[in-house]
């Protein structure tokens, strides 16, 4: 208990996902033609809270919240960028990974948050590399450990100064009891292959491995000497700018300031409304569908830019989705509703589909699959509530298919608006494959996993607007009450949830969001963070006596030894 | 602190794994022809320790040993069985699941190891219906709650009574603030593909589902009214012995007792021997290969029956694992070495190899792939000393292969026996498929994953004893050192793994050990296990305000409602 008071004393300032480059603290973002540069120079003491200082290029929240925008940015902002290469501006090292006096300072939920955030984050660079045409170089001149080779492991291609001093290590099992928590261990098995037997000997060895052997192992991919170390950096920027696929001569799209207002009781954005309810412990979000008819053609998208309706949306949904989660940790459900024209919404998923080649609509489609693989892995229970007016359709239709629950309304309220047209929900090209969760399959063919005559029946219903009734026949919806029902049992579910272990929804909402295959992606978010959420809880972590705890103070940790 | 002080005063007994079906006091056994039946009956009082009644069909530990010789002895000793129903004994319940006070008392290491080895079991009936043609059939007379259930879903087909009672339900969430701890969660959705929404309805419904709806959600597959149950039952059990292939007129082989001395040092078998190094925290493990040459058939080898050297040695190290797991927690370092013949070794797969379609030969092989399996999923770090005489060649190879780590001797020991023949490692066709881990590979696909080439490579050295400096060159070892390294380098990994954090160790080795793909198996032992740790774990569940330790008390547990 000592712990979480202390820490939630520290804790008091709400945390603001909000960023721009020229307000950056720790990263320096430069581009030069096709080539941008991504320069980490952490400033000591500018960690998002007092008590810790950010030495050897060690990062908190704040600083990951400054890459993900710059990832971003890059994007949208920078059609002409097609390598970016991550280094660190410090000398001889390159990052020590998250801070350790503020992991050891922090309460149990937050570390985990954390974790979360900054995988996403590393998420979105391979995303960008694999998606966007925007491959990442990691550049790392110095030592990196811990999450600084994480980091690294984003990276499509990791060049290691060779200098016999400089090395890249997990040195968080020998010295802090923990597991990497940025999915090292996933990435060192599966995406580099290492094999087991040296990684496990790498992960053991807190000095880690430099040089050649580095190289042998499979942990980087380049050995440079210092000398060439300029010129060959450049050289493989240049290479993998070779590679892409951006377009020629495109300009960017500014990610304007968000329109964001916030009280105790609602976050407001132009398409995006939150009422919290703290004594019920829920979110209310209501999500507004698109007033107009889309552009024309995707250049007319384009100059609309930051607002264009899709890009908006999905920016609001995004900040509202790390703003909930990371400040609002006692708001265990949010209710998901919709209000607008579905026609209007299929539109506008057209135009993108349309032009999947464009970079900007390309750009539009992968940040709202991303977004939506945010609330995937979101540990709060999601319920939608599809209601007369709704407008559940095509990209708007995944916030019910991304919910544990959905309760679509039978015919209409009479008391409120007998007359209103009864709910529908449409099935669009969009959730047929276009935003694939971490896991590889669409939210339709995971919700019907083993089921393949259930999608075929569903795919000859797309573009016709579903009443409640064969929207639940057909699986699409959880229940379809009538208005008689509908108060009772929305109740019902709502208090239910507010009820149950916080901690057991969490693991039983992971479990049922991923059926079928897994990826690199889902393995990160489940297998690992799992383990490394039972790791981060135990006394031997996290006690007074833990290695966490401990780590700096020159005793060593007392552990209990027993095997679990 | 309390709960476990508390809880070793409880569990001062060692647990024996041996059992047989005159002694069960849990379990009824019958066969008639082809139709095993299996009544689960629990003695109320027969718990494995004092302080809990085992009412209603509630079992622990000592419940699922009896389950577990069953499923073994079915196998090996009734070749004519090829359909075993389960059910139960009792009127109305089928089964209540884990007994939640046993639940509540026991430490966390205790509830862990208790679900692996549930787990390993159900996998286990699972693992006869796919492979050895013994299909299991739940004929589930009565209500199925929790881990009742669970065993249920580990059967091929479920018939519930439809007595509009009788229901199955997963209410560890609603009552108990945990998740069902033994693969109910990943068999509702990636075995059953139970829809997500009815899925997670289903599992926060304390009373369950039952009747038509639970054969509509695919929770059950049919439900039968009681006056026709019995007829129905003896027909689904007729029509699955029919599919098998199970042999006309075999003699099964008896599992004859183990020959098994222990004392507070050793653990002796005819030939497998642990020594216990209480001290370094440590179990040196050494396995004979076979003395003689195999029969000249398989004929031969049933007729030498459970003292057959496969399944002999199978036998030892399946008790041995189980024995050290469970009651020697603070030994978290296991040491493999073998003695013997290689070419013998070899000799005694290529019969196995040679006669897979045999029944005898068969079930050997499955029972030395799972007993592999039960090492991968062993939270201790496994290493592999391959020093002269030493026989790891074919399936005793697998025992470094499935090791965190393999060292092998360059040359010989000059002071203890200079003239002696360089240790040597052999690959086998049995380590190219026939005994694959959990995530469906073999330990050399997965040690490789990534890395065809280095497979290929291997796969043209088969049958060649290797030294240690080829064997390293090729990956098959992680490290050669020579007679003036061997003791210092040995010593030192001991050492640091005795340092280490023994929960980040199990940690790492959980997830460095399956590389690749993920399958039901890997998904219940990885994900979802590492779940069900963390929430074990947490106050929630088991502080005292928690909901595991409140059951029963008519107080509502007291949440930390803060979403992690």
């Amino acid at each position: 208990m000592t712990e979480a008071v202390q820490t939630e004393a520290v804790h008091t300032e709400r945390v603001d996902f909000r960023v721009r480059p020229d307000r950056y603290k720790h990263w320096r973002l430069s581009t030069d033609g096709p080539v941008a540069t991504l320069t980490m120079d952490v400033d000591e003491q500018g960690g998002l809270v007092p008590g810790y200082e950010l030495k050897l290029n060690s990062y908190d929240l704040g600083v990951d919240i400054e890459l993900y925008d710059a990832v971003q940015r890059l994007r949208f902002e920078h059609p002409e960028v097609r390598t970016v290469i991550i280094t660190s501006g410090k000398p001889k090292i390159f990052s020590a990974g998250a801070n350790i006096r503020m992991l050891a300072a922090s309460p149990h939920g937050w570390k985990v948050n954390f974790c979360k955030f900054t995988n996403e984050t590393r998420n979105g660079i391979e995303d960008a590399t694999a998606h966007s045409g925007q491959t990442y170089l990691a550049a790392v001149n110095g030592t990196a450990s811990g999450g600084g080779y994480e980091l690294a492991l984003a990276c499509e291609h990791i060049m290691l100064v060779d200098d016999r001093s400089s090395a890249v290590s997990l040195p968080e099992l020998p010295l802090l009891g923990v597991l990497p928590g940025t999915g090292g261990l996933t990435r060192v098995s599966d995406k580099r292959h290492v094999r087991r037997d040296l990684a496990d000997y790498f992960s053991t060895k807190s000095e880690g491995v430099g040089g050649k052997k580095a190289v042998q192992w499979r942990l980087v991919d380049e050995a440079v000497p210092r000398p060439r170390w300029d010129e060959t950096v450049a050289e493989r920027a240049a290479e993998l700018a070779g590679r892409s696929s951006r377009p020629e001569n495109a300009s960017g799209v500014e990610l304007t300031p968000l329109t964001k207002t916030a009280d105790d009781d609602a976050i407001r954005y132009d398409h995006v409304e939150a009422r919290l309810d703290r004594d019920a412990g829920r979110v209310d979000i209501s999500v507004k569908g698109p007033h107009n008819d889309p552009p024309a053609d995707i250049a007319g998208a384009t100059a609309q830019g930051a607002a264009f309706w899709p890009l908006a949306v999905t920016r609001e949904l995004d900040d509202l989705i790390l703003d909930l989660r990371t400040n609002e940790t006692e708001l265990g459900t949010w209710v998901f509703r919709t209000e607008g024209d579905p026609a209007l919404v299929l539109a506008h998923d057209d135009l993108l589909l349309n032009n999947k080649g464009d970079w900007f609509a390309n750009e539009v489609l992968q940040y709202l699959k991303r977004t939506l693989r945010r609330l995937d892995v979101t540990s709060r229970s999601l319920i939608a509530a599809i209601e007369p007016g709704s407008c559940f359709a095509g990209s708007l239709l995944e916030l019910a298919l991304a919910a544990d629950r959905s309760y679509q309304l039978a015919g209409t309220f009479a008391e409120q608006d007998p007359d209103a047209a009864p709910a529908t929900v449409t099935i669009g090209p969009i959730n047929l494959g276009p935003l694939p969760m971490g896991n590889g399959l669409s939210r339709l063919q995971t919700r019907f996993s083993g089921d393949d005559a259930a999608v075929a029946e569903l795919i000859k219903r797309a573009g016709e607007p579903l009443p409640a009734e064969p929207a639940e026949q057909l699986g699409l919806v959880t229940f379809a009450p009538d208005d008689l029902d509908w108060d009772a049992e929305i109740r019902i579910v709502l208090e239910e949830r507010a009820s149950f272990s916080p901690d057991a929804l969490t693991g039983m909402e992971a479990s049922y969001r991923f059926a079928g295959p897994e990826t690199l992606e889902t393995k990160i978010f489940g297998r690992l963070s799992a383990w490394q959420n039972w790791i981060f809880y135990r006394p031997n972590a996290s006690g007074p006596d833990g290695a966490l705890r401990r780590f700096g103070t020159g005793q060593r940790a007392d552990f209990d030894r027993r095997r679990v």
